[in-house]
């Protein structure tokens, strides 16, 4: 049979390193955890997938890290997918939000219409209020001064106080759990089980480990990546990391100027910005053009100077 | 070629009873709504996707109800996701987070984090509030008194108006619209673009009508069900009440208990239920048994009596 | 901690019965199989999450089974997506069309576009020549006769034997295999990894293991589900036995008329069935309709009289 | 109300280029073909999800594009959900094998044990039989001559006319359709009804119009972009293709290396290409690897020498 070959190592795949950590929690935020309650699969599973697929060839260890290097560069995305995580997961309900917009997963979480809500809240530091930002309209820089901080800390712990009261009061009179929660705080804690693929949680990793995402699920994120991901399937992550995390994409037409500005040719890099739109005076002063300066952030990661 | 009269009826098919309504705003609790944006599809859609797979046969528009039905029944479900249906809606947050776990959708939401947020959250009126449902762990039954509830009305008013206080002071101090949000009610109002394909609506309407399912998301599930879908589909919509929604399940056991007691083996079907666990006895009481009582129900629609 | 005690059996869970069988191929049709290459969790891992989701109260071993048999009862299907398994399979092409129709799977197949094909087709025996069906127009029954059959069997040998001298000349040439290919038959074996979680393995069953499905994946199906799935979670199998492949609905009219007849109000129930159109009479013959004889069968298996 | 803006055209949007071709069959391959049933959206649908989710600010016309490139260079992919297709198609089988496995999709296809198989497979040109590709392991390149092509074509021809000839025998004594199909050819075409969204369309489109694509489905692939893709949704159109088609991705180690390179530092590269692993040398030649070939690929796009 032509494929006896390629099925030979049938037996499931252990992974020691993310044995040794099983059940642990990782802290997160002041209140929250991720801890990996069971897992199938390993780097050798996706290697295993992707030589069934994609044919066989010379298989020694040492050709593992290439192969799945090449998988990943590829968006060769389902041998990653033959591997499988559960976690149980402590999150505030704000970012448990963003974290279920991710689709293909699995989900239970805890049900605050059978049982009395989790009475813990994200509680922010003095020190830890953060100025909104004023490049990235969806993101925050900075924080406040410690002053108005400590204002804004016990503001909240009153109004902590006086909802969970409210809340508590609700119950005993009776009403029901599904209604007595309505006026909780969207950063009041839940938890769930969250088993998801490899190539999704990968996806979801860098999207949620980006600078663009929200603070409080970008440390979920983080955590997941670094402590466990890496754990668990080594040479995935390093490929992921050089692949997606620090991999930069050039347009067509960013490849067009990229290839003049590291020759040297200046004056038809302009003319050629020019012609796409990049290059606009108003008042003598060069008009912003967000796709411009993302491609002069690049342009400066190469050491390379604008030649506008 | 075989399949050319299959495909002959190849233009778009619009619906003049769903145009009629098509971006007015039907009203959902005190401050939602839905209305329709856009639709691709039909009652006719269904049926010739069905006639491409399952053969052809007669064509008569006589015959399209018929054939529509016995796709429901048999869950022939691909021919109904060939309708697609694009919705605006406006919902509290607590009944969001059930609606997202619906994933075989298409999701826009309102963002918190680059806009200022929707100052409205659900206002419960003094006679609206809910008992804990003591035989449904899930659930609400009946309201509270009119005093109490005119309490609890009050509160939350002081409660939601000292939360957009500080929510508007930490905006106005400059804190990141991400972060300012985190102690806003559960039921603030936000508000989605939310497509989806008939067959995964029919589902969601099927779990969130039902008796089961939280009174909010309940209201926003039969004004979806009854003045939209309705309107659209009237054909499958008939099917899906007669099949989906009135229909009844009897297990292999129950099968085999309902041909005793119907045709009066009344001792008969004692023996057999107890070989199956259903009577047992406790201090010469009959223990609960919840598969039992949901049998006894059945029984009752049936116009039989219980023999035991 | 409010959720304490329902997280707290975080060990992943092995199960003995299914540890028994990995790898070992189970044969199904001339020379294809099914095995197990891998799996994640059991019955206590659906309970573990239910009680995640649903609320605690007692957890006796003694109560798994009946919460699995409610939880299947009521299609509250998240927790049985807790579980995933990963099969190895070898199947004819023209049922792995079928097969991979179930979107929500992970999934990666021997590929004859890097590969030479597998060089075996399904062989059909001389007795295993099918009719086509008279009252089911996608399905067969009933065997050719003998004679009729051998020559069939011999001509298809022949045939196969042309194929792949073709298909192996065109390779001796040169042509690519992507193109060489394109002549063999449907029937040709390919293999697979394929990895589904419980809940969508399941709803896979309950379509493949119906009678309407064809023959051949249903060996397949038979095959998982009784070599393996049994296996592999024992409680949740019988429940799914008893709620999905032995059970029976009724709709909303078929309920009406079901409690006419076991009350035995003969004239009501034809006087109904005329009404919503299941009684007409051309030529003082009673006219087919379909989802009356529907009916008229789970009347039969309740040992009742249709009254018409 | 804060969103009140934001969703003010709702009105159903046309696109006047795409109802010119509405049910108009684009032919592919010798007897394929693929046309457009239905749609819904546009241009202006992703712009108008887009300021519901990323916040209004300016809504010149002039402006959606900048918008819809922004979306599509950060990966933003929920606005792209938001438009829908129905397309027909007639696509070998072999071609559609690959097609389905994109599993976000809604599909109908023709039944062969509804009814009778299409009597038609991909005939191959004399001048069409190609060569295996040498460095590509799954495609091909290059032609086979004209005289070897010819016998080939013959042979083709008569194993069809054998083929269809048993098929007819079998279906003439009986034989159930499901069944009597099993030996017709890979290459017999199908139809179907085929739904995606945007999103997902523009993913396959990227997969299958790759060069690494079987040029069967590449053919498909190409028709459904350039001919009606372009048509419905231009702006989109255009940014695909600048930023996915026609963009190259630099990993990590390749941006460093492209910096050292741009600025003339040849020492330095080859250093680290040492380093990681690029640069090898056995019996005093350059050993193959594959990610430095793609880099090479990329540097000469760029009109930058390889310094090794």
């Amino acid at each position: 049979m032509a494929s006896e070959k390629e099925f030979e190592n049938l037996k499931p795949m252990t992974v020691k390193t993310l044995d040794e950590i099983l059940g642990k929690p990782f802290k997160v935020l002041d209140d929250g955890f991720v801890r990996v309650v069971d897992y199938m699969g390993s780097d050798q599973s996706i290697v295993q997938a992707a030589r069934v697929s994609y044919g066989a060839g010379t298989k020694k260890v040492s050709q593992d890290r290439g192969l799945i290097r090449y998988l990943m560069r590829h968006h060769h995305s389902t041998p990653f997918e033959m591997c499988e995580i559960k976690l149980h997961v402590r999150v505030p309900m704000d970012a448990w939000r963003q974290w279920i917009r991710h689709r293909t997963a699995n989900v239970n979480e805890y049900s605050t219409r059978y049982s009395i809500a989790i009475d813990q809240a994200v509680k922010t530091d003095p020190s830890e209020w953060r100025f909104q930002s004023t490049s990235n309209k969806q993101g925050s820089e900075g924080f406040l001064e410690a002053e108005q901080g400590k204002l804004f800390s016990i503001e909240e712990d009153n109004l902590h106080k006086n909802i969970w009261d409210i809340y508590n009061k609700r119950i005993e009179k009776g009403v029901a759990r599904e209604q007595a929660r309505k006026d909780l705080p969207l950063s009041t804690y839940t938890e769930a089980y969250w088993k998801i693929d490899l190539h999704n949680l990968l996806h979801f990793l860098r999207l949620r480990m980006d600078k663009h995402a929200q603070l409080e699920i970008r440390n979920y994120a983080q955590t997941i990546g670094n402590e466990i991901v890496k754990r668990w399937v080594p040479l995935a992550w390093e490929a992921f990391e050089d692949y997606r995390m620090n991999s930069k994409s050039f347009s067509g037409l960013e490849m067009e100027l990229l290839a003049l500005i590291s020759n040297k040719k200046k004056d038809e890099a302009i003319e050629t910005a020019k012609k796409i739109g990049w290059i606009k005076y108003k008042d003598e002063k060069l008009v912003g053009n967000l796709e411009r300066t993302e491609f002069e952030e690049k342009l400066e990661l190469l050491n390379l100077k604008k030649p506008w």
